[in-house]
């Protein structure tokens, strides 16, 4: 099997799936799981401090000796700290999200670190590309967490991104198995960008009450809310009702800030708080029935995917080569 | 190119790609179009009296030898009257949709009628299961008109679907073109119904100014509103930004239903008054760019389909087998 692509290559990976570097569920243990069963493991700091976020990449590197890679939200607060740890201790690959790739994608490229940014649109996807990223993470509206406002869905989304933009797509939001890995490659995706599934691993350092609430939720139990603030993909719980309680009373954008308040989201994964926590997690968690070590994960999703046929076109699709 | 899967032995038909029976767009041409072409052509009847249809019914016997169906929202206020045209005038196929499959399945069945029912959940396609339906069509949040309450996405809604019933699956929702025809087999489907890029056809009854509006949308040009009501993805237009208005203006559900009021479906995609009309429409009219003969559509597809490895998996994916 042609396990090459570009995806593949730029990384300098195994295979072309990408463990989303999801806020308090992604830490070095499920970064480096997913980097040694031959995926892309990232660490999400987005929810650590700099001196935090160094801790994790040392124990990164004593892990695995393969490629991994930091998840940036562009937003954070003290970013420029960030991005000096992220060049001092030499990592190769970062994803950078929520805010303008073109802040900071020069410094990061000049350091030689390889760039890719998440959008939800083919029109950012342009924007990003012209920033200078060299990966492009198009995310539909399935996809946990936040999310874009015009709500187009994975499936709309990668085949309008792919003719956008000459750099390699990974798709994201959706995707947690071998059908959905090879729909997602079929539209013309490099590669898959995975976070609920890998939010239900054993490495994952959701809380354990979290990982449960993900693998018993059911379909329609989550909902993009909070689209006056920053649209959200969360899995209705009382803080959920509470939400629907303040639409209800007609609350304004103050009224949600307030409601919203801060930490929810500690309090909610890694705290295990599954009241009054908020519980970011995709559609397609409906679909997740256990919770596997993340090395599995890879290895079943890529079974499933060769099973389905993936092997008989070629290993993964080279969309650019057979449009 | 093995040709035959479950769907297209059901129905009778070359290929499975099925027309959406889209109300003011899917008269008898673009069913007979359709059909000749080696998919499925069906009637929109749900915009039709019952002798406009048996007129309908006629015409496309007349243009076609081959398999059609009708498409019966079973909400209609003459449901029976209807179901009477549909027996008396031999109709092979009937697609039944918005509405409760249980109460006149066994009717249709015991006339020697093939039933496919439209869903948006793994729960209600398990019910219309029950009810005795021979296909299930599974309908993501991103395709046009009406639409679940659930939101779920055509990527995570058709395994969810294929693993919850034993009869086939249609996908419906997001697909355009040969990428997504493939990506929606890949996730288990047997076959896809297409609305959006139907519409934009020669044979297609809408206006030819909706049709304009139609191949020049862009990425979030449409949203699924009026949620209190029946949820419906629309064109935002002018009457789109006066729902806005009266959401800001914190307007209930009476005065959503007043504003809408009666006959704008008609207004907007028959009649052509993009103002003031309800313009129903798919988020993928934003990938849809020429108006083109439905029969082209059609080859254009299977081509684009087959160039991208459907030829080399043997046809059309058959999940249960390969599973």
């Amino acid at each position: 099997m042609n396990t090459q692509n570009r995806i593949t290559q730029i990384f300098k990976i195994q295979h072309p799936i990408i463990q989303a570097g999801m806020v308090w569920c992604a830490g070095w243990e499920l970064a480096a799981a997913v980097s040694n069963a031959g995926g892309l493991g990232i660490i999400g700091a987005g929810s650590m401090t700099p001196d935090i976020l160094k801790e994790h990449i040392q124990k990164t590197k004593n892990a695995t000796s393969k490629p991994f890679a930091v998840n940036l939200p562009l937003l954070y607060s003290r970013i420029e700290d960030q991005i000096d740890v992220i060049i001092k201790t030499n990592v190769p690959i970062v994803f950078t999200s929520a805010g303008n790739p073109s802040l900071h994608t020069s410094r990061l490229k000049e350091a030689g670190i390889t760039v890719a940014h998440v959008v939800s649109s083919a029109k950012f996807a342009k924007k990003a590309h012209a920033s200078g990223v060299d990966v492009i993470v198009a995310e539909g509206f399935e996809a946990g967490g936040h999310n874009g406002k015009d709500e187009t869905t994975t499936l709309c989304l990668i085949p309008q991104v792919v003719d956008a933009v000459p750099i390699p797509v990974i798709a994201a939001g959706g995707i947690a198995d071998g059908r959905s890995m090879l729909a997602a490659m079929a539209l013309g995706a490099e590669g898959v960008q995975i976070g609920s599934r890998f939010v239900a691993s054993l490495e994952s350092s959701a809380h354990e009450k979290f990982k449960h609430a993900v693998v018993t939720a059911n379909e329609g139990d989550t909902e993009l809310t909070l689209k006056e603030l920053t649209p959200v993909r969360l899995l209705k719980n009382e803080f959920y009702q509470k939400i629907t309680t303040a639409y209800s009373l007609r609350a304004n954008k103050d009224d949600l800030a307030a409601l919203l308040g801060k930490g929810r989201a500690k309090l909610g994964m890694f705290e295990g708080d599954l009241n009054e926590g908020e519980l970011e997690i995709g559609q397609v968690c409906a679909a997740i029935h256990e919770i596997l070590p993340a090395g599995e994960i890879v290895r079943k999703i890529l079974s499933e995917y060769e099973n389905l046929g993936g092997q008989k076109l070629g290993g993964y699709f080279d969309f650019k080569a057979t449009k």
